[in-house]
């Protein structure tokens, strides 16, 4: 299963904003036990965006997750961008504009006025189904197209969070299965990183399916510190935490054998 | 002028590491008075190393900044990928070998065999510069194809901020010539994001060359919540200042006409 982030907003590429959007979704996915193959981040500009998407549905991607960009002012060009890059016409969403009418009543005030800039959050490429923000104005929206689902969320952290955990993810399970993820750290201490190269190529030719990557952490008092992340992920639970530990004993032992040792080990699952 | 970065590694894909690095590059550019136009990240995989890069190619950036890869384990792979998305050979740069060996030297402990996970920070693609990393091992590279200048950095954050002001800053200096940036927040009370895109818009138009945009800051006791920021950049440090302030001015009158406050202006330059 191949999944893609597409995050719109020019705050993201002038160092304004963090993308801890696509840090959330990678972190989600990875615990559900697949991997985002990409993130792109593209500025608030309707080429950019059109032509980012058609990019990636080159790619072929299950899901592609478009966050931001969502909103009532002129520089949320999300759903203009994903039209534009799919040909289709942007349609008046009826159900979409009940949610955004809802949304203003419950905010009270008397602001009801449904203002262009208001219309234009339901406004919708043909062929989208809205998904209800509960936290916020801007609908998610989900869209087949070919193999890949597309689904934009508001770049607001905690409605990107409450639309992917009440729909997204839904649709992700169903499309992977139940899938057990362990994790293993191990914390080396007094072997290059150089020198543990080798080890780890030789322990990823044998298990070619298991993530093992080594995370330098730098030089304390002339003793060299390195961390390396063993994740393993099954259909049987039993399996993907037996695979993980003998593969962490392995490596351990030869460590032990180029002369370092074993600081600590931490396991997740 | 053009410029991107290529994140390489799982890690900020798996939700383990923030691309605090692309956000780094990004605000240096913005100070610099030029914007990052797209950032891409993939995993430690020779395909999607190479494919990213002849994407980009493609876009025809004046600098693409790839960062992280370069090291000595079987997971760094930058060099190699962008050999083959070049179809360039990998060719052992003597310069290299010696800031490699030079580093093991200065590490003392008698460690100054060549290995071959050593060596192969040394494998640069033909053509390539080998830029020195004061603060670690893996040298920066930097190769020209086309009107493209490739900058290849270390994922280690302080190596990586080391070597991009060390040297590619220069380059993009060069390119640049000296401008003047300037920013006014302006934090407004009591207006909905709705009803400040009509203005919002307005003044876009009005000002096509300037960065103006609203982050809506949700609602407090009630009240709406919007932080708007101006940029502006120009040649010339009295018109950047100017045109700022006006837009500023400007702003704020509507925003008042429409019934909302300017809780602050924060301005700097």
């Amino acid at each position: 299963m191949k999944s893609e982030v597409l995050a719109v907003g020019r705050e993201l590429l002038i160092g304004k904003t963090v993308n801890t959007n696509a840090h959330w979704i990678g972190r989600r996915l990875a615990r559900m036990g697949t991997m985002l193959s990409r993130i792109t981040t593209v500025d608030d500009n309707l080429q950019e965006i059109s032509y980012a998407l058609r990019e990636s549905l080159k790619r072929k991607p299950d899901f592609l997750i478009v966050v931001g960009g969502l909103g009532p002012t002129p520089d949320d060009m999300t759903l203009q961008g994903i039209a534009k890059g799919l040909r289709r016409r942007l349609v008046i969403d009826s159900v979409a504009l009940g949610m955004i009418r809802d949304h203003y009543a419950e905010l009270g005030r008397g602001e009801l006025r449904l203002t262009e800039a208001r219309r234009k959050m339901a406004e919708l490429p043909e062929g989208a189904t809205p998904i209800i923000n509960r936290l916020g104005t801007a609908p998610g929206v989900l869209l087949r197209v070919g193999r890949t689902l597309i689904c934009t969320l508001p770049g607001v952290p905690r409605e990107m969070k409450s639309i992917f955990r009440g729909s997204l993810e839904k649709e992700i399970r169903k499309r992977l299965g139940k899938l057990y993820v362990r994790t293993v750290i191990l914390k080396l201490d007094g072997i290059f990183e150089s020198a543990l190269a080798p080890i780890l190529k030789d322990t990823m030719k044998r298990y070619p399916g298991v993530y093992i990557k080594s995370h330098p952490k730098g030089v304390e008092e002339g003793v060299s510190k390195i961390e390396v992340n063993i994740v393993t992920v099954s259909k049987k639970e039993e399996e993907s935490r037996m695979l993980a530990q003998s593969i962490a004993s392995s490596l351990s032992r030869e460590v032990a054998n180029e002369g370092g040792t074993i600081q600590s080990v931490v396991e997740s699952g």
